[in-house]
């Protein structure tokens, strides 16, 4: 663990490179903040205001590296990542925001194998992203009830790679009786997380955390005060401002604009038995 | 992916369990928010206010059951997941936050197989969390120029079983001319991180993330106007604001307190090349 | 209104002079933030931490001076202003902090000569402000059904010398059928304020200002659903959050503490007819 | 002070009565929110997408009642107080907004009598507001080296009706070497604040007050610094979040967006010699 001034050897060459664009490739193009193309590499040209870009050319090019387009602009070649995708995911719902999803992650510690049951799939935003952080040996169980929500959702997964570690069941969590398995996690994103706390019981192993995402004050109220009186411990809300900040020489400042001034609040508690 | 009404069968009988526990086990004694204590099953008895805990009783138990002292408190195993290590370790520094590990956690997408190179060790926090999203096939490479902090930092990674997912060089980065990786995600944790954005360029892969923590706007601001002039695309600034809710039937508010009411300014930026 | 280069002659010569400080007057003596002492020139020497001040010594002085400590430490002699006394004052209750005052104040446009009606004296931190506010021909009508808060209230007013403005009425404003004035702006700082709009709604002008205070959300949406329902317009409800800056050459930031993370939320409405 | 259950006869019977709008009176049309106009009785009629409003027939009627569109819309006739002047003034720069302009009152207890500098007037909305709570009689000296700015200011100072509490200089406040007044409190709405720390202390009285308006973090520090080295005491500096939350009935929750997430930060400070 503890090197002194050499480092090792690296265990693959291909860690030492930057990575090629291949034909069929997900590409961002970056031209500013918040305009970017997400793209395959080899498709048609895409249009934009910025000028046209050839989607062929790109093909060899390193991920790092800028094309210019037909008015002489650069847009940098980005290699999506996660939160790339899930944020343009096809929508029928609100999806769950990264500064959400990091709490989530971060107050639960979810990590490779972990079990995790979501009940509310909606467009799959947040199943994307559990999905990835328990891979490769976890498994996400998640359910919903509408049809065609779990329908975009399984698009979305399949999209975003996914597949392999997620079970989609569509079908009235509340009306569950028995899980075939016992998570360590469950995450509860519909309306009213209150009304099917017996059945997250049921579905998280002893001491498994359970995480609210309500909108509304009632909603996180409800929930704490059923979590309470159904043997949860360790129950705890919160909301994530996140604050962005303009960063300029001699003149930062928070700024002026927040677009997204409230998501929801999280609620975690842990099962006791 | 897709499933109707039945469930598969799980792969295996694990998944079904509460978790039993075992001598030797970490167990996180659970009495009251802020009331906890992290022992090991089978340790001489625990002493607390509360009373004492027998932990060689304990053994065999379920994980989520209660345990009660002397005093007639009931305390809950709860089975220790990543949080609980971290904000638990042994420190010589000030460590970063889980609500700013969960924003860099979703804003950059990191998972398994991903290469990351960590700047200033510290009492290793971050390490940990970072080593745990990219197990099981990744890689932290963390460079700490203090011996005593990378031996601390050494033990506690240790200590979080992470051992494998971990470099740690003792070594100034600052003077760091070739490295034997391109990383996919560079974190700097240091006083001035904009001294060391060309090593940190030579770090990474093209498209790569840099993610800096600031505790300052002036560091911030020079981050910032380091990474616009050294070809780093998509910047952005943000403080994460994490409010306590106290949800209590008929009286929910946000809580009158905030402990930490501010930490660190997160600056996002991707290197083009 | 609009002058040249030149300034007009002061209207009297007070205006031009520092102000001294004679027997008998409050002064605020500043050592260090949160560190400072209210007491009367000519009073008994002050015992401190910093040393004795001897309080006769400073009749004379000019506010903005400093007093030397017997133990060689300098203490500035500021002249109290409104603030300082009101977060001074005897309290049985908790008090309405400065941020929040501020905010009823500069919404509703209080000023000279305005009628304003206040539902909960408490301890007469508000009652203060408000008379202040509408100095010196408005007229504050305060209300507390008990007899100690009230006694305290009118100790408190008297002491800020305001009691030529405010009308401390010992009764349960809930049963008041008729009031013999009609107020430009209701201020409400009660349990259950929206047990009382009808009383407000008796005691207001048409067109006039409601604000009502109330600690948790559940009072806030319990008050903004009962004036909706009484024809109030214009409704808004708010939460003032203070953040501490800690300006320091070149390490400024956000305060890591904060000590008043939460107070309350502020309704505001107006009464249509 | 104290009444028990009766209250004193009104001083006067205009305090007793709703108001009756006059020909000429400056009527805020309210139709729902952000949707009002400010408008004078008598005036010729209003066009607006609820319809035509007719400004002769709410001549006589009282504030508080509604008047009705050609399109059968209910306009509630509020009576225009000080902030929905201030906010509707003409502008040829950025204004300060009620949440700052209430913290500013609120810690400096400005109140009736007050001496009040100003540095910076601007289109006159933080001026209109100061001359408003030193009314009747205390006196705003406001100054700004740019003519046109001071010509708008003065128009709307002249508006609010706060001319005589105000003298505006059109002048260079740094090259100012003496004043005929001595301030109880300095407010400077410049964008290099520092440069006249000097200017500022010549103008204020021992012990008075400065406000300095900064809407960045470089600002702010140098503000701040360099009060530190010319002997001002109890510097502070905030920034006022002010936070809209819906509340609906059973669905209350902080609004999801927030049209100013930042302003400015206000530093205090006092005079020592």
């Amino acid at each position: 663990l503890l090197k002194e001034t050499e480092t090792t050897e690296p265990q693959t060459g291909s860690i030492r490179d930057d990575i090629t664009v291949k034909e069929g490739d997900s590409v961002l193009l970056y031209l500013a903040p918040r305009k970017s193309w997400l793209v395959k590499a080899g498709d048609a040209d895409l249009h934009t205001h910025a000028g046209i870009i050839n989607l062929k050319k790109i093909i060899g090019m390193k991920f790092g590296q800028s094309v210019e387009s037909s008015l002489g602009r650069n847009l940098t070649l980005l290699r999506p990542r996660l939160p790339d995708k899930i944020m343009r995911i096809q929508r029928l719902t609100q999806i769950v925001y990264p500064k959400d999803m990091g709490l989530i992650s971060a107050l639960t510690g979810l990590g490779n194998g972990d079990i995790v049951v979501e009940c509310g799939t909606g467009s799959g935003a947040l199943t994307i992203f559990l999905a990835n952080a328990v891979s490769p040996t976890g498994r996400v169980y998640t359910f919903e009830s509408r049809r065609d929500f779990a329908e975009l959702a399984a698009k979305n997964i399949r999209k975003a790679g996914l597949e392999h570690i997620v079970e989609l069941n569509v079908e009235d969590f509340s009306r569950k009786e028995k899980f075939p398995f016992k998570a360590d996690v469950a995450v509860v994103d519909v309306g009213d997380p209150w009304t099917i706390v017996p059945q997250m019981r049921r579905a998280l192993k002893g001491s498994g955390f359970l995480v609210g995402i309500c909108p509304t004050f009632n909603q996180a109220e409800k929930l704490v005060t059923t979590l309470e009186g159904n043997e949860f411990v360790d129950i705890g809300t919160y909301e994530v401002i996140l604050r962005p900040i303009d960063a300029r020489e001699g003149r930062t400042r928070p700024s002026t604009r927040m677009v997204i001034a409230h998501s929801a609040f999280l609620t975690f508690a842990r099962k006791s038995t």
